[in-house]
């Protein structure tokens, strides 16, 4: 078998067999197929395609390059989240302590992030003391204990996917489908779970710019999943704007509490419950989604989702006074208001900018070496929809280093359009695709 | 300007402009574009295709990445003529002498050969003495003087083009109109010439399998003469068996020799007349293609090319009395007879099968560093449409190392098809493409 042919046979358009995707992939990883010819090799996927089957082989191609995880000492059926990738997207941190109350054990590992804020796991270091490196058995022992934890993606997994991707970013291969797809669940699947639940965004500010890409991208990893029997469900939801209010590290912890609470932003609130339902569902804590919806909603209201968050941090070392009084977690030394150039309504706000601003006052990482200062970020006053008064805040900036701060206003002012008339709300949950097949929700 | 733009534009199928094609071009060249972007770029290529815009500057960038040839001291129109290559082509040494015997000028740069035979200057090089290497000041006198002149390729000719080359025969990009149209032009537009005669093969046996690739191939390079200002003609001819009867080095001086005494093999001496008429039409020495054939079959039959022929290997340093006896050219130790299987008509000759026999017998390079055989080769005796009795010879085997025999013997049988019915004769010259459009010709 040789890289050559197969890559001649994609760029005719023509299906790959088992063995020859596990050639390639294998021989990447070790290094016996060079960089030029996996890029070609990319680069005829990406105009070519691949069938589901294709596809299922390559994700099962990575997921084996590396350390796969092993749960099955986990009691109950483990399930996945993974969300790719939003301004403002603290999730996870509201929704595995519910999900975990509720009964279904969640057992995650969750990367750092490049980009405007930092991954799950930077903002849980925002909370003093909060261990992300457990030992595997550590790792069990928890989550069969208390039902949740969550730590840092440690050992060697899925090699093949961090090589190829590192490759795809600079030969403008990234945007396939198929390669976006296997690239997600090879790490979901290497990670050791047992179903998986995606939240695809779509909008401005995601990397799905179309309804119809995210949809296609969703369908896709549904598919993988039927191919290689792990049952995935996944929402297609909007990211136009960013999703709560807060962008920055502690701030988004902080909101995560107040949903726990109950009083979180509506749409965070509503996404959570959406997305823990089909987790309860798949994990057969609940008959349906109706039903765990509801186990969801009483869990919130009667404090369990934050009860489970206290242990968790507990249980791995982290000061839960910081989860009872929000105000121990790392702050900036300024609060500063970004006030309204116009009074009207807010029409759009570019979530990709507002990420880049929190970003430039140090929420994110610019390289894999940047420091991050846990404590600044955004926090927003006004959305799309809601009326504001000239000189009336926009959003408030939590600063502590000033160097930028000329810059990141006027990026902010940017951000925002304001308008006369009151626009229309935006949908928040376009759709869901499941093995079932597809629903699409109108407004 | 990045390359990631570049290849991200041609993903999507946009036109490049200029600048990025150059800016691209140069960057590999000087090594500062890494192989797996322009992998990723020629994988685009070839599945986004280029406009004929495109393609010009590609070929133009890739003729400025090394040394440009200077003709302008030779006197006239300069006419190169170039293959796409195919078993048994002795066109060059014909072509040369009988159009410069026309007064036509030809200053011809030629590479050496990897496959069944080697390249035209391997070939002259079984004529004792015969200098492959002038200097410019000599390969322009000798032209000005006796009108031709055959070199090998000297100095830094296209290194973009060698460098692209090499990485597209690794990740199966070859098989691109555009790319290969570019790659041959550029060669030829380095090498200085004013106007262009193209050989684009046909068949089994040649590159372009199909004849519709084949008119597209000659089309593409007559629209990028068309947009550099070089005048091109593009016959399109068979090579789905081998041209004339030997495959060979010193075999194929031998045919040509014959050719110009005027009994050589039909389909040969066609060849000739027809890619002559065009150049000497485009060197002006001719009004029009009629009055240019005319010119060549009365050179060729007052014996002036062959003349020609002898000067320039006087001119050059080699034994023209290998020439006037081409007895006294390189000769193999044993010929050998493979007689036919059965009796019948020859229905088809595979030439790539034809072309590896002679290469294994010692007349064509495996790699780079092999040795030549010049004296080895193989003569057909029975040609497509041919009677033959059983035990006739099909092949003259021309033998020094009997290593390898069995396998020659086995692989010629099995080039050869016989059957019981007389073929239909086929056609020798498809069409012609010139500025002023397409011709076809029916059989």
């Amino acid at each position: 078998m040789r890289a050559y042919d197969i890559i001649d046979k994609k760029r005719k358009g023509l299906e790959l067999t088992t063995e020859e995707i596990n050639f390639l992939v294998e021989g990447f990883t070790r290094g016996e197929v060079p960089d030029y010819q996996m890029a070609a090799w990319a680069m005829a996927v990406c105009l070519r395609g691949m069938t589901p089957r294709e596809t299922a082989d390559l994700t099962m191609a990575m997921a084996r390059s590396g350390d796969m995880m092993d749960l099955s000492a986990i009691h109950g059926k483990k399930v996945d989240k993974h969300s790719t990738g939003g301004v403002g997207d603290k999730v996870s941190l509201v929704l595995i302590p519910l999900v975990a109350a509720c009964g279904a054990p969640v057992a995650k590992m969750s990367g750092r992030g490049l980009g405007h804020t930092g991954g799950t796991i930077d903002k849980l270091e925002s909370i003093p003391g909060y261990r992300v490196e457990l030992t595997a058995q550590e790792f069990v022992d928890q989550v069969n204990r208390i039902g949740c934890a969550v730590v840092g993606q440690s050992g060697n997994l899925v090699p093949a996917d961090k090589k190829l991707y590192a490759l795809r970013d600079v030969t403008a291969t990234v945007e396939s489908v198929p390669l976006i797809a296997s690239s997600i669940m090879s790490k979901k699947i290497a990670g050791g779970a047992d179903a998986i639940v995606l939240d695809v965004k779509t909008g401005s500010g995601a990397f799905m710019k179309s309804l119809d890409d995210a949809f296609q991208l969703a369908a896709a990893m549904v598919e993988i999943g039927r191919e290689v029997g792990r049952e995935v469900a996944a929402y297609i939801t909007d990211m136009d704007q960013p999703l709560g209010l807060a962008v920055g590290n502690a701030l988004e912890v902080a909101e995560a509490i107040e949903t726990l609470r109950g009083f979180g932003p509506k749409d965070l609130e509503e996404l959570c419950l959406a997305l823990g339902s089909e987790m309860l569902r798949l994990a057969g804590v609940a008959a349906d989604a109706e039903e765990a919806r509801k186990m969801l909603t009483r869990a919130l209201h009667a404090g369990h989702g934050l009860q489970k968050l206290i242990e968790m941090v507990e249980a791995q070392g982290g000061d839960s006074s910081c989860i009872r009084q929000p105000v121990k977690l790392p702050r900036a030394s300024r609060i500063l208001p970004l006030p309204a150039p116009r009074a009207g309504y807010v029409q759009h706000i570019e979530a990709v900018e507002v990420g880049a601003a929190a970003g430039m006052l140090g929420a994110g990482r610019e390289t894999k070496d940047s420091q991050l200062d846990l404590a600044v970020g955004l926090v927003l006053r006004k959305k799309v929809g809601d009326r504001v008064e000239a000189g009336e805040p926009l959003v408030e900036l939590h600063v502590n280093d000033d160097r930028r701060l000329a810059e990141v206003e006027a990026r902010l002012l940017n951000a925002f359009t304001i308008g006369d008339e009151q626009p229309a709300k935006r949908q928040l949950i376009y759709g869901l695709v499941t093995e079932a097949g597809t629903k699409r929700f109108d407004q």
